[in-house]
Formats: structure tokens, C-alpha cells, sequence
């Protein structure tokens, strides 16, 4: 669980501090999936807390809550201690794609009910629509969005029909954030990636490569002299192993190689990586191999293909963002 | 060059730090790709140095080192100013995978000349037969640990026999490292990941699944209603995105599932992965859907594909080995 909260901490860093696209949406949020992990959970976010200033800490919940009295006990003397009481939210299965109650399933009021009569208090509901990821046409993400939309809002609907509180409606995933035509009777938008954007985010098509403002900074170290392939110092330690464009409509194998100055040099890619060594290569082997276009020195910007797995490479660069927003990172 | 100085420490701790396996062969080193990252390297480098007590830097290079008066004068003041002389191996390659220059090629005796010359002291020569994880029987295996020991012996031998110093031999990849009939005339071997070991080693066949000592441990925390699959919290943030297996005789997909005592539970996978989330099923869908077998709470360990990509996400806990080496994590 610690991982877990240092992980979701440094989801919210990607989230909010961007020298270029400061469209953030996101609420500080922290997010735990099992009312068991809370503890674990609230004991390490604590001591984050401190540190980066979240206001608060939530908790999400697909399964009925069983009160048990040892635990129940544990958890109102850990809440006591924190002067905390747990807000929990429901988790909203609204595409199938994961997990959560479906808006229209019997558990849903069962488990609103158990929360409402515990010792937490029930802060609504929350729902990720991860199917949107699989879309790209501008139609395809506009219904996605308002299926999202609709799925969340008619089960926070439901619980208040029963007579309980659901003040928070949550949803969110980048593709939807981008792409909802109207956001009525939702109270919070978890924006994603999108501050940041990346090269799964264009092939979905809520974003151009233009727009990505993360990239990693990479120096030709050799060449290959069979393939005349550049060698760079940006492997999968730099740029994670993320492969998430390999079933998209344009694969980028490990990232788009740019120019220093962050123009796309079209048809370069970071094609292999080792842990350290990346090779970059025309994905047609044009211009006799790489070797005369990239001298050994030459400098060069990798865009990637998932912003959150390269930048949870470089936690220390993001915790000098969150002392110094203002700090500019080359 | 921070970034990859930090990469190669983590390389490092994961090497020489296992509770269970104590067979590390690995000389504590530091490789920097480049004569010109030197600086970088080192300046970086002593910050760790201190903390960790390597005692030795080195730099590989594989291409002529051209001198250039600036340079070595920035060089000779950085080494001045901490008590170092560089001491630079040459990359040999001995398998034609990534990068060196091969061991008959005119231009080693070339750059052996340059660097003896310079201002670096000359350690000798390097290799990675990376062509070694394409292998999984005995017979490929020792033939290539031959193959890459004998090409960096020759290599050695033609600098010597031009009357230049050639004290280090360097051969190494976790598969050759076990697979070696004999290391005549080798110095040193990298023995990679092979005190930990992982499933693509497994698959390579230098190691069993009941040999690897690096495993993430995961708590079910809900179920798909759907499918039955279990829903556990370690996605890639845990495990990363390594499928090294994807394309070997045994794909474990996200990694290999067992019970808490670390008993590997046949069939079962981490099929799939998001951030912080990942869904363990059975390969054929057996057991009628997980649920039943793995109630919420239940915990679990995964057996990764790569160790050095999973134990790196985790530095911290790699950090507090380093600082007890006697310290069991769970």
C-alpha cells in the first residue's frame, strides 16, 4: 500500500505541475480500492501529506463493506488518532472495462446503505471509463464521455432516491476528459495524463505530438556500424518499457525522436531499448542509416508513449517540480 | 547522465543484495558510454560514491577517442580536482548485437593507441554477448559464453601484442555468466541479474521459477463480476511494463502468481496490468473464475519477468537494503 500511495502521489505531480499545458482540472485526490487498505494506506499518506500539502484523503469501494468488529474497532482508533473520518466513495463500473458496481445493480444501494450506517462517511461516486482508451475517432469519444457521464450521475440518482448523501459524482479518464460534450450534475473531472499528453494520447486523437509537454532528454553515444543505427543514452530506465502504442493505428515503438528543440523529425524512432542504451533508427532505414545525421553529442528529445510511466522514472525531477513549480528542467 | 549514473547504482544494488542468492560475482563498476560523459559522470557519481562506497568508476568507449584541447583540459582539471584518473575499457562486441568494436577490427589497436596516450589510464576491454538471451538450450548457451569470452581474450591479446596495457578482461550477461565451461584468461565477470533472477532467465533456462528471490507481494482487492478474474494492487507502477517474455517459449504475460509462501500456483498470471491496478486469471479460465479461490484480502506474490525493471521501481526499498543488508522486506 505504501507503493501504491507513493505511486498515486506521483500520478498527481504529472497531474499538476506542467511548464507548458496548465489546464489542470484535477482535484487533489488520493485514491485506495479496499476499505481494509485504509489504514496502511492513511499511515503513509499522512506523513506524504505533510510533505505536499493534499487536503484530503479518499477512499474507493466496489464490494459490500462487512462491518467486523475488530476491524471496526482499528479503524475509528486509527480515524481518532488522525483526527480523520474515512470519506468513501463507490466505484462506478461504467464500460465494463475493469471494475466497480454497474449503475443500475441491486449492491450499489446495499453497499451506500452500509457505508451511510458505518464509521465513514459516504462521499459519493466515482467511475473510470478505461474502455475510452481503445477509441479514436472524435464520435466514438464523445459517446464513451457522456456514457461515463450518465452512467455515474444516474447512480449517484439512485442512492439519493434511497434518501442517502452522494455529494460527490467523480469521473474521468483522459480521452473523456477531453471529450465530453456537457458535464451536468458532475461535481469532479480526474483529468489524467493530460496536462502532460503523450503519443497514446494522439493516436486516440484528443491531442497532436505538438502538444506533448513531457519528453526525455537523450545524447547519441555511438552507432552501430552494421546498421548505422545512433546509440542514445535513454533506455527502458529512461523511458519505461511502455509499448502502449503497439496496438494503436500508429506504433511509435519506445517514442518519436525530436530535435533538440523538440521538433518531430519524421520517421525516427527510439526503436529498441536496453536498460540504459536506446537505438534510434528511420523506421525505413532512409537517409544510409543514421550515422552522418546524428554525430556522436548530438542531442535529441524522445517524446513517450505513456507520460505517467516515463515520468515515474524520474521522481526526484518531479519532487524539484513540486518545491519549485517555476523550475525549468532541461 | 544523472539519470543513468542512478540506473546503474540501482543495477548494482539489485546485483549484490538478495537474501537468498549470495553468488555475486560482480566487481562493484560503474559504465558510462561515452569519453565525453565522463565529466557528468563523475560529478554525479561521487555523490554516490560516498554514500554507497563504490570504490572505482570506469568509462567504456567504443569509438576512436578524438582529443580536442578543450576538452582535455576541462578532463585533466576534473580528474585534478577529484584525485581521479579515468580508467577506460574498451567495448568489445563480440556478438553483434548492440554496440563495440569487434575484436578483429583494425580500428581497436586505433583507439587502444589514442587512449594510452591521453590522459586516462587504459583498464582494457568489455563485453556483453546481449545475443545470449535469445538462447534457452545448454548447448547455445556455453557456446555462446565461448564465443563472448574468447572474442574479448583476442581482443585483449592484439592490444597487448602492440605492446599497450591490457590488465581487464570484462566479459558478462546473466546467461553467459552461468554458462561459462571455463573463464581462462577472463579478469572479471558482470554476472547481471543472476542473484536474483527472473522468469525470462527462467525461460532462457539458466535458472528454475523456485530460484528467484525478488518477488512483489499484492493483496486482492475485488473481483471482476464479470469474468471472475481477481483484482490485485500491483499494476506496472509495481511489476513495470517489462514483457520480456512475450516473445520467449513461456509467456507469463504480467508475471507468474503464487501463494504467500511463495509457492508458484500453475496457470495462474498476472494477465493484466494498469497503473496501479492488475488482474490475475487463470491462462485456460479455469477454477470457474478466481473469485472463489482468492478471496479480498488474500495476498499473493508475482514473480516478475525482468528483476532490474521491477526492482526498480522500488529504490526506496532498494536504498534500505543497501543501508541493512541483513533486513528481511516483506
Amino acid at each position: 500500500m505504501h507503493a501504491l500511495l507513493t505511486q498515486e502521489a506521483r500520478g498527481q505531480y504529472t497531474a499538476e505541475y506542467s511548464s507548458k499545458s496548465r489546464r489542470a482540472w484535477t482535484r487533489r485526490l488520493l485514491v485506495a480500492s479496499a476499505a481494509g487498505a485504509a489504514a496502511w494506506f492513511c499511515s503513509a499518506a499522512h506523513a506524504e501529506v505533510k510533505k505536499v500539502a493534499y487536503p484530503e484523503v479518499k477512499v474507493t469501494i466496489d464490494n459490500a463493506y462487512k462491518p467486523d468488529a475488530a476491524f471496526d474497532q482499528m479503524h475509528a482508533a486509527f480515524a481518532r488518532e488522525h483526527h480523520e473520518v474515512f470519506e468513501v466513495l463507490i466505484e462506478i463500473d461504467t464500460d465494463g472495462h475493469r471494475s466497480g458496481i454497474r449503475p443500475d445493480e441491486a449492491a450499489l444501494l446495499d453497499v451506500a446503505r452500509v457505508l451511510d450506517a458505518g464509521n465513514v462517511r459516504l462521499g459519493g461516486v466515482l467511475t473510470h471509463a478505461g474502455a475510452s482508451y481503445q477509441c479514436d475517432t472524435p464520435a466514438a469519444l464523445r459517446s464513451i464521455a457522456e456514457q461515463e457521464r450518465s452512467g455515474c450521475v444516474f447512480a449517484a440518482e439512485r442512492i439519493r432516491a434511497a434518501g442517502l448523501p452522494c455529494p460527490v459524482v467523480s469521473v474521468g479518464s483522459t480521452p473523456t476528459a477531453l471529450s465530453a460534450t456537457h458535464l451536468d450534475d458532475v461535481t469532479e473531472v480526474r483529468s489524467g495524463v493530460y496536462v502532460f499528453f503523450d503519443l497514446v494520447m494522439s493516436n486516440v486523437g484528443v491531442c497532436t505530438t505538438d502538444d506533448i509537454a513531457l519528453s526525455v532528454l537523450t545524447t547519441v553515444i555511438g552507432h552501430q556500424s552494421t546498421t548505422g543505427s545512433a546509440i542514445v543514452d535513454a533506455g527502458w530506465m529512461a523511458m519505461s518499457c511502455d509499448r502502449g502504442t503497439a496496438r494503436q493505428k500508429r506504433d511509435y515503438a519506445y517514442g518519436q525522436v525530436c530535435s533538440v528543440d523538440g521538433t518531430v523529425l519524421p520517421g525516427y524512432l527510439l526503436s529498441a531499448v536496453n536498460q540504459e542504451h536506446g537505438i534510434v533508427s528511420h523506421e525505413n532505414m532512409l537517409d544510409g542509416g543514421n550515422g552522418r545525421r546524428f554525430p556522436v553529442g548530438t542531442r535529441l528529445r524522445i517524446l513517450p508513449n505513456h507520460a505517467c510511466a516515463t515520468g515515474a522514472q524520474f521522481l526526484k525531477t518531479l519532487r524539484q517540480l513540486i518545491e519549485n513549480p517555476l523550475l525549468l528542467v532541461y
